[in-house]
């Protein structure tokens, strides 16, 4: 009984920081999606309202009534097990459902997720549904955070707002006095997640298993993360300019592009700023890089002489790192572990079908919600991606 | 002093018709732009009014100030003397500034603009401007209507909304028995804005001149548009899938796109619906077609075995024509009158810079604002285009 | 019984001028296509001949056996009518069949058509056929030499080779003091093909067709075209720098393909080369310019304040003009005539398709075979188009 | 003095296999391009031969004089160091140097290797650079196959051609009662070019070092390779139709290139035909299935519930497994191995650079030339590409 209430709290707590994270935002913000990659935040929320709706109330909540037909072929993401869905480029051509709507869609579900939580037994499979689902919204949250970004700081007012981070001051790197690096011995790591003692029963996702054996060489990592001054020198010794410090399609993607510099930094008068949600500001030079690819975090590593770690090396690693300011560049591709098997259904296109072509990054970063980070867990996007707060760690040899 | 008071009052009831047309939106609407061609509508409410403030308050009103520095960015179209532009296919990125924004920012011109034309005298320079500030709002009015109608006739859950239209009913075609034609006799017309006689004084494009003469030979022409009915049995004919009816760049139009019907028709359940501010609703097959291009508009004519007019046969005819229910395609390329100049400065981009790869529409629209159209009215687009209330008339030969 | 004889030694005339402008070429020359409107010279060999065999021997001559059932395939352009056809951006990535089978299939097709031409008697509608192929036949001889040209042109070692132009040299303009301008006064004229009279059995295309009266105002046209030299002045004064010059389509132009000069020309060490036949050499400034778009054209006689001629006023004036160098841009869209008709059948898809967005250019250039130009000849290319043999000629006001 | 007279030999003998490798097609074979990924056979004999002149003669043969000044521009490839470089997919755009032309420059490059070969005390490092050489060589040996099947199985005539592939024949799969699987114990393995001992001295490419452990569970790996007939069943049972079996990479490229057959395979009169140098013949279902994506790949594994090796588990399995008919695709991205470093100069681009967004392959095919397979030889191309001979070898578990 106490398992069940708790739940529901927990439920209602997860939901309500989606929300919280839009406060700041004017009706208009919701609506615009300045690239494929960012959704319009009305999406998110109705997206993780879908979740619930479909996954959970209607095979399991008797006499629960959808709130409106439309919502699934609106609010559907990449699960393709469920009907048509909205080409991922539209969803930002899309005004209605208003963001009225969108919320009265939110306390709709809600309430009946509340009396549905409140009310029934779980079984296993289920209990470990609703976990995913929670988990689910705790990732939207921080697409939701990145999204925001992207899509006020794109705009030519540069709009300022409040918004919810986690820790977003205390990560500046250590002076360099108190650097410090740590080394891990040669040998044999247990990798993934401990599906037995301690952790059994937290929560992890399927790519995250079967733990497994990995043999490391002696390595040594940065306990500081690369800041806004150390990736200034780079630019400023021609990083962007020269092509021997980059990967080929790295390379392709800086001139295709005309990159120069993070995103988010503009040079003004011959001083370079950024933008966050305070407003345009002058870079601090002490605060982790932060809004670089993984091509220009390798490149970065190449100028230094040093390299990127893999993501098995970082979780060796991690129990002796400072970590979660920002996403972690490794030069891991997103692949099975050994092992690794798929659930069965909808949910089971979780994470499996992404295995190609991604790069693993470690960590977490100041848009991760409280209680959604652990040292195991995977995250992946392509290399050249970064509207995600993502950062550089160096291995020294 | 009488003409300069109804100046201020035609300024301000042109001015709050497009604003009427916006009545029924919800705030979402006003911001997504879903093809190139399509703005938002925030943004119409807001150029317009970049308009006034730039043309005529910033160089003629003293003390005025601008109402903010960054709107000229965001809010300039093609005038490319007047700094950089925002690229076209980013205005339904925006979301600030929001479109309360915008509204303040039209009630701050319109006060300055009422306080400036009541307190002025005005060069006949500066009167002509204004007449075509007016005039430019005008078409703009009917750009927001067609553009309102693409955005929520592309949105899945086809939004019914009010909408002023001019004249929506009564544009019925004749019924065959009373149907009839036009025929002009051979010889010498003149086309073009008559700038003396009783039309002195009235407004005109600087693309209606120089009236000149052109030789005809004898034509027939339709008084009633091509109906609905008329053009499904062009559809059910297989005229989408015969090459024979169609130019070359339109079949390729046809086969790239996968053109099957007019926009906004959807085959459900194998009849034919279309989609107006009323919301779905099966095709009156009474009605004159709308939303063709003109690739569809010269198909349908050769496949009927006649042809498009001429602007200059459609200009001949038109004082004996019922027109004013759809823009019809003319087959004449939108090129200079002999004689025609361009004006100095800004103002004189305005139309003569369009003048290749578009073709001219004669008549007027249910989206024409009153006041807004004449025979010698030139309008033109690239023969794909047909979000606009675009119709077919026929020459009978 | 002397008419078919005539016409045989015609065809075999005809015929060997397509190959007599290869006879520079090297194996490899013949098969390249470096941008889709610029095909491989056995196509032009190959469609030409497949032409003869299709639409003369197979439907008329008694026992013909096609040369090979795949040619249809390879060799068939634009003719929607017959079969399915290579897409044209592929005609390059054919290897076969060889050069060597394509002058086969020349031979064997020239034999049959030889011996066809000497023992039939021709009805008018096959003698029209007949004159069609060789018309066609010599379209496809400039073609070839443009061709050429850029696949000669656009090669690093810039090759030099024989090329049978037509009195390449002598069209240099006539210098300033000789220069004369022609002025045609206001009235009615008559344009296109006298269908009766002394051109009455002269060849024509459908699309010069009805002669019809068009009223002209008084126009003054250059008789010299504008030169190198002149063209130069446009380009120093910064005419590819400034908007104001350029329709908006030609601006767009300019600005996505770094428009800079003609075609051909290339700046080495500050100065102007440009690459002819006989190789690269410097700018000669009193030739008339060559490969410029019609935005180019456009843009440089607005910079002289002057426009380019319509297609009406060249006919016109031809008489009195000194014309043959180059294609002259005109600002005439490519519309039909009044009264223009289609031929039935697969011939018919000729001329009429191509009446969208394209601009008509009159005369003839250097290119031009012998015996293919006349004063109503309609030559058509979009306006972004140069490289053919493209010049501009001046409306003086 | 024996081994450099050793080494003239093997220079000679494999840059005659080159051209052995032509010795069937026309001169037009040699010139298309028909994709980016496929160069124009000329393009791989120049490029082969401007490596010897660039690396080798230029910096190190007294009074060597180059062949012709621009040939480095036309037949340079990935090398940024070495100036600019032709864009890759305009080497088909190049009907000049001819193919006379490449083998002039063959023969003359060739003449003074000889002589440079066999009068000169090599050092370690140019012993090491002609090495690099000769197997840069034999890499595109391997292309120039799989570019000639791509450019003749692209013409519609389907040409047929002799040759000289290696092992052609006894490639098909075991049957099945002879069938095995090879089972490798759970443990520490040791990976990568063993720098000495027995295979000290012998040529590797920099991407096999460092040697060094990998941690392996018991894994069990077929003998044989995936058959035609064993593919035709996954095609039969909807595999290109089910979303289901595909990574989200892979199905995106399914739809968006209509796959429906492994390439070269054509259904005529509902049966399978394939393409080889042997010209159109049907599917013989004991082959191993070729030119499969590692999308195609991976799909079919999962469709038989089992996966793709690792690198690691195809090398440690290598010693005990045929293989040699198939480019085999594992699940392994192609990154460094731990301790790898990248050569100084224009040779160390040769490589890393690639290490992102590529796929290993293992094993060799029978377009491989002999003395160029390993068992720790890494092939890598995208996960698209099927252009190569590729195939399919499964993990049992």
């Amino acid at each position: 009984m106490i398992a069940e209430q708790t739940l529901t709290e927990h439920y209602i707590r997860v939901r309500a920081h989606s929300e919280a994270i839009c406060l700041g935002l004017e009706t208009e913000d919701y609506v615009v999606q300045p690239i494929a990659d960012v959704s319009p935040p009305k999406w998110h929320l109705g997206h993780t309202t879908w979740f619930w709706e479909t996954f959970v109330l209607v095979p399991n909540a008797p006499n629960y009534r959808i709130f409106h037909e439309d919502f699934s072929y609106v609010f559907n993401s990449y699960y393709e097990t469920i009907g048509k869905r909205v080409l991922r480029t539209d969803r930002g051509n899309l005004s209605r459902p208003t963001v009225a709507g969108v919320y009265a869609y939110r306390a709709y579900v809600d309430e009946h997720m509340s009396h549905f939580l409140n009310t029934s037994d779980l079984s296993p499979d289920l209990y470990a549904l609703i976990q995913l689902g929670l988990n689910h919204e705790q990732q939207h949250q921080e697409l939701l955070i990145t999204d925001i970004k992207y899509i006020l700081g794109h705009n030519p007012l540069f709009p300022a707002i409040d918004m919810p981070l986690t820790n977003p001051s205390g990560h500046k790197r250590l002076n360099a006095r108190e650097e410090r690096t740590i080394t891990i011995p040669e040998g044999i790591y247990s990798i993934g997640h401990q599906n037995s003692g301690p952790d059994a029963g937290s929560f992890y996702f399927d790519n995250e298993l079967a733990r497994h054996k990995v043999y490391l060489n002696k390595t040594t990592i940065t306990n500081g993360l690369t800041t806004n001054g150390e990736y200034l020198a780079f630019m400023e010794a021609g990083g962007y300019q020269n092509f021997r410090y980059w990967l080929s399609d790295g390379w392709a993607w800086v001139k295709n592009n005309g990159v120069q510099a993070p995103l988010y930094w503009h040079k003004i008068d011959g001083e370079w700023w950024n933008y966050s949600f305070a407003g345009l500001a002058p870079v601090d030079l002490n605060e982790p890089v932060c809004h670089v690819s993984q091509y220009e975090a390798d490149a970065y590593a190449r100028w230094t002489g040093q390299r990127l770690p893999t993501e098995f090396e970082w979780e060796a690693a991690a129990a002796q790192l400072s970590w979660g300011a920002r996403w972690e560049w490794t030069n891991s591709a997103y692949l099975p572990y050994p092992g690794f098997t798929t659930a069965e259904g909808a949910v089971g296109e979780y994470n499996g079908k992404f295995m190609s072509g991604q790069i693993v990054l470690r960590g977490a970063s100041v848009a991760t919600p409280e209680g959604h980070s652990r040292s195991t867990y995977r995250n992946f996007f392509q290399p050249d991606k970064r509207w995600q707060f993502t950062g550089i760690r160096l291995i020294v040899e």
